[in-house]
């Protein structure tokens, strides 16, 4: 078994690696070649910990295992983050384990992977103005990720604590990039796309905020109950998202599925227009990726850090 | 992380060692301090193969994690043996991997230990012939484990194939037992606890047969289909199991059930007469016991398999 260990993924990942392992990933889930299996996610009763594996099948990369781990919402006593993961890749020829990854660094890049694959397929032409909604530990990630693969001249940003607006303006600059604190109206009003990523439990972006063609990366919802954007915007955007299953439960679209305001048929794969079997765009003004985060990807970005990490030697050989 | 290597298990792990370990995991699910995750398994459309997770915690032991692997028919071109899988352990108070055991033989050994452990509760008073059903890899286990718990005489033993009973014969010789190829009537009048560990899907064992106070562990029966036993002999003995959930789905009772013969009430699991909350045997001439596996009794092994590793300084550690 090799061992990549936590501290190695940052010197050996990068944002673009971790794009064009979501972005092949993605492709083989549309048409086909990988799955996700069942997600397994459970209050344990201690620690208020939530833990759970996701696991699945890349049939066309080869790439099968799982992530594990989870929410420790206590673990600022221990000095460790409170999300903990590790990502365990398997042979799919012998079924034998082949490889421990650490997956904290590894989870943030896959995510913000995803919204930037979004982005390179259904961002509007000459899209300028980058709008992000939510300013915590991930929105980095989403900021340097899209900024990879779309040429922004600006961006603006907008979070429920205005305090913790300096990590959008800090990111921005390190990008080179002038940033603007702004209200949700005129965020809608002036972002050719839009990240959002919080957590929030009630809209935060309106319908009647969305004046322009604007894409939308709403990245926040994973979860029953959650949700960032009005179900009317959402009904309006011709939307798409990594997994249609927990897209409808668990991702933003619950809602206006809930109301009745769309059906799953109005959802398709961001897959499909990596893979060039949908449109894309088309003559939509708004369009919708609905994140919601898949096993696949952590085992996608996993499989690409073991291979880095073997080319450069740093993978640990242990036997098990 | 630390690590233990499959082939270091056989030196590290006994029958004894493995059967408290899963007595104490099976009283701990009985108490509620204990609990099973949904099984994830999965055909991958690959190499035929069956992959998946059996994870658990035990809140009493503080023993979290995973078995991950699964059934590649096809492995023998590769020099491995059909069933892979790995054990992983998490710290519970950080959600941090803690561990990664190799999981082979410690499967055969946990899953010979839970009819030990029927049989250490549930055997008629002064039991003194061990009936074996089913002569393949796991029989020996199980008979070891039966061995170690409780004072035989005698085996008797069948297999659908006569030419494999040389692995029952020699087994029993190993433990200076005499041995005994016997016909299914005859090992149901003459044993007074039964094992049976074979892949059948349709009853061996019928009502008729069983003429005395008996302990029958049913260990074969683990997917929908499967089935050692005459679902008359399920309904007329008392039936303990590990997991109810399993018992009644993917059990042996799962065909007493469809029948109509038993309902779930008429099940305990066994960790009550671990604990002392049910008497067991009672005044019931037949008792039984369906062994359908769990992943908590995977990470009872495991967890002591690490504790006998360090307390030898063989564990090997390695940063993640």
């Amino acid at each position: 078994m090799l061992v990549v260990a936590e501290k190695e993924i940052g010197g050996l990942m990068t944002p673009e690696a971790a794009f064009q392992a979501v972005e092949a990933v993605f492709a083989a889930m549309a048409s086909g070649k990988a799955y996700n299996f069942p997600v397994v996610r459970e209050a344990i009763g201690h620690e208020d910990a939530l833990y759970g594996f996701k696991g699945g099948f890349d049939g066309a990369a080869l790439t099968l295992g799982l992530k594990a781990g989870g929410y420790w919402p206590n673990n600022q006593k221990h000095n460790l983050i409170n999300h903990q993961s590790t990502i365990f890749l398997f042979d799919a020829d012998t079924g034998r384990v082949a490889a421990a990854v650490g997956g904290n660094l590894l989870t943030a890049l896959r995510t913000a992977a995803a919204s930037a694959v979004s982005i390179k397929y259904l961002a509007p032409k000459g899209a300028k103005v980058l709008g992000m909604i939510g300013a915590g530990h991930q929105s980095a990630f989403q900021m340097r990720a899209a900024a990879a693969v779309h040429s922004f001249d600006k961006v603006i940003g907008w979070n429920p604590h205005p305090e913790m607006l300096t990590r959008l303006a800090d990111t921005a600059a390190d990008l080179g990039l002038p940033f603007e604190a702004v209200d949700l109206p005129t965020l809608g009003e002036q972002a050719d796309v839009i990240i959002s990523i919080t957590s929030a439990f009630s809209p935060l972006l309106l319908d009647q905020h969305v004046k322009r063609p604007t894409h939308i990366a709403a990245m926040g919802t994973d979860t029953k109950g959650k949700q960032e954007l009005d179900p009317a915007l959402v009904a309006r955007a011709r939307v798409f998202t990594d997994e249609i299953a927990q897209s409808i439960s668990i991702g933003e679209a619950q809602h206006a599925i809930a109301a009745g305001l769309i059906t799953e048929g109005d959802i398709t794969q961001i897959g499909a227009v990596v893979n060039g079997s949908h449109e894309g765009r088309g003559t939509a003004e708004v369009t919708l990726f609905d994140g919601t985060g898949v096993g696949l990807q952590d085992l996608a970005v996993a499989a690409k850090v073991l291979e880095l990490a073997k080319a450069k030697g740093i993978a640990q050989s242990v036997e098990i």
